[in-house]
């Protein structure tokens, strides 16, 4: 009897393993003696108290018997059964399957891993720093944290740190009741999709989108409208005028095209709301890093009809793989979205939660914050300079107050130039994204998301000369 | 002018709050002119350049206009607002919201945290070693961890280390492609929800039930059909004859009876589940802690069709409020399942799941399972023994080989006697659990959930005593 011993583990147990399979596999029948404990020994080269604790396994699990003298016999419910196949496919099990399987790739994930200088915009900026400030906090927190299930909607000492930071970083006034703790934006999403939209309700995005907001409600299921957006962010006079259930926008810096939405856009957009009483989600990703004197206080800010759901992360403040981030909820939501929490997962982990509670309170998070702005800043400038030395005459770069990438354009190039320079990037160790991807009608002319918060100031030199030779080459 | 100052940050951004709750709340009406800075500086006895700070924040936000030398006047299009409504309820805005609110209370929180010796079984065993222990693990964990976004899929580090643990103490040989990184049990249920499930498929689970997979269940929108157990686990004969999607079962620890599934019952469900194409959840939550030889291997052990969905956790081996766990998936259902993870959370926090990783690989987990497995005992022995000696003449006292909970029946006791009982335990300090709340079906006889997990044996002693004491005296 052939028996492939799989290695893992002790021996009796990789025995039992493979003797269970030989059974299930039908290759031992129902009924048929198990070789004597000797003799399996001596074929195996291992101990005979191996075989004897493997079968005394094999009969507590009731898949043997062992016949008192006689031996030891495979259970008699035990009928030949066929082994299983391969990774094999089967079609959606549900609507949610069958949409998630139509969504296009997932543009966080960087484009290729061997590429030297990759203007990605999803990756922030990130500094040794923070990793020994957080490796002190999370020790910290470590000593006091409740290890039992942690509040549904998240520990009350970091709802009430977070309501301080956003009152005085982003003109917040939240009231920690209102506060929901969540996994980052994403999650926002998701959970406000499930508390608020079923497959009938229409669902205003932006155009350009960041897709994976656009994922999330796709997936979900419900009516997606596209409403332009221009310097002034959202067109606001595009809204639909039938009913909508709830409208996505990013108005401290639009994404991607970095605009910032006007202070009328902004009233025009409340007013559409609390007139159809419908919802605005404020997804305020990187509004906290802005190069000029303040950054302009969120749309929340000016919310007096409670309609605006404000989401925050500390993602793109902190690191990503953090996966924190938080609600602040209308009044009139909060019980449904931390029942849609509770169902979900049970809350945040608890230990990150007091560690991040206290990041904000010792004042450490401001601190990071005006650091990280500075180097931002620094190279967003690296990077205009750079493209205004090397590709001024091919890209017309559109500046942005804020955030962690800019947009530069290209006229009168066609869009198999653009893929033609992409390819050409690629191949010098040059990682370029197309702004089109995220546009529902695409734009005549090609542009280019040039992210600059994960390079240094000499990278994004050297990606700048990359990128103009490449330009010319084109 | 009465402005009122909310004390939060520094004096400028106070009164620029308190001025923009003003102009939005119409006291300050489009057009009109803002004090003389010097007057509203001696009115707040602040600095005049605070007051010439908050103008300019609320020119730059376009909410006031500074004329040259006449001062600085609301901007026209404020029109007056009315005030936000305090706390007020909507109709559910969604079927699933609509869902969420008709269910039961979280079994998870304590019923009362004054009680002083809560038989609840939603607490497991904590020690103080295990603190310092992760502690140490999440130091090391956090220098090293990559900050970027995770994998969706979790980190192959912790996968592999996963699946060297559940082949040696579950029995279950998996590839670490299959295995899925979730935030718990309550996500994979969820997640796994979404993936197979649509409103018109049938769900079958247990009587009793877990009743936190029932409200997941219940709120997703399927049609749940509930087969009742009894000592030998799911009465596989009572399994529909109707066409299902999804079996969830509890096979190593029946939740809240206690039974375990014997190998007849699991292959027929297994065998019922292969002729239909029809999925099985197995939610191996405490399958462990087993107090007799060797743990029980997994249902999916057993599965060579590849139709068990495997779920493990975290929350009841190490602490509830790190919020980790795993899915080990049928090949043809890994894509699903991680598009519906990345769609729900982009993934779990990496630095705990890196510190997993090594808690694991070290052995540390192993130990400290040996270790909880062997204080669970003697705690269980303590409230059999107690209960034998204090309330022998009323409890009939199920016994359980695995877990942290037993099942005490009441023969004889109608279920006002057991409220009273209850009622009298909380007077005395006693958190008492009636089980027929698991029931779809309510028993003829009265029941408790003695949860052993999170009291000292000595608490478990007195507890035992006032039960006892109790018990006479209604």
């Amino acid at each position: 009897m052939h028996l492939e011993l799989d290695g893992t583990g002790a021996l009796y147990e990789q025995l039992t393993r493979a003797l269970k399979r030989g059974i299930l596999g039908g290759h031992l029948g129902g009924g048929s003696k198990l070789p004597a404990t000797r003799d399996l020994a001596s074929d195996l080269q291992v101990s005979r108290n191996t075989v004897l604790t493997a079968y005394d396994l094999l009969c507590s699990e009731q898949l043997a018997v062992a016949r008192g003298g006689s031996g030891t016999y495979v259970a008699h419910n035990m009928a030949p059964r066929t082994s299983p196949s391969a990774r094999y496919t089967v079609r959606p099990q549900s609507r949610y399957a069958a949409r998630t399987r139509r969504l296009g790739p997932n543009m966080l994930a960087r484009t290729q891993a061997s590429v030297r200088y990759d203007l990605h915009c999803g990756e922030p900026l990130l500094s040794p720093s923070l990793v020994s400030a957080w490796r002190n906090e999370l020790g910290k927190a470590a000593l006091h944290t409740e290890l039992r299930y942690p509040p549904l909607q998240g520990l009350p000492v970091l709802r009430q740190a977070i309501c301080d930071h956003i009152a005085r970083r982003r003109g917040v006034l939240a009231d920690p009741d209102d506060v929901v703790i969540v996994s980052g934006t994403q999650q926002a999403l998701s959970l406000v999709a499930r508390v608020l939209l079923d497959d009938v309700h229409r669902v205003v995005i932006e155009d350009p989108r960041y897709e994976l907001a656009f994922q999330a409600l796709r997936a979900h299921g419900c009516r997606i409208v596209s409403v332009r957006t221009d310097e002034d962010g959202l067109v606001t006079s595009d809204l639909p005028k039938a009913s909508v259930r709830l409208v996505y926008v990013t108005p401290s810096h639009q994404f991607p095209s970095g605009s910032t939405m006007s202070l009328s856009r902004r009233m025009e957009l409340l007013a559409y709301a609390s007139e159809r009483r419908c919802w605005i989600l404020e997804d305020d990703y990187d509004g906290e890093f802005r190069f000029d004197s303040k950054p302009i206080p969120a749309l929340r800010s000016l919310d007096v009809r409670d309609r605006v759901i404000y989401v925050g992360s500390f993602s793109k403040i902190v690191f990503p793989s953090l996966r924190l981030g938080y609600v602040v909820c209308p009044k009139a939501l909060v019980g449904d979205l931390v029942a849609a929490k509770k169902l979900a997962d049970l809350g945040c982990p608890a230990i990150e939660q007091t560690a991040m509670a206290e990041f904000i309170r010792s004042g450490r998070l401001e601190r990071h914050l005006r650091r990280g702005t500075a180097e931002l800043r620094r190279r967003r400038n690296c990077l205009i300079d750079g493209i205004r030395s090397h590709a001024g005459k091919h890209i017309r770069l559109i500046d942005s107050r804020a955030g962690m990438h800019l947009t530069g354009w290209l006229p009168g190039f066609t869009y198999a130039r653009l893929a033609k320079l992409i390819e050409l990037g690629r191949q010098r160790g040059l990682g370029l994204h197309a702004i089109h991807h995220h546009y529902s009608v695409v734009p005549d002319t090609p542009g280019l998301i040039l992210g600059f918060a994960s390079l240094s100031h000499i990278q994004i030199g050297n990606a700048t000369k990359v990128l103009g030779a490449c330009l010319d080459d084109v």
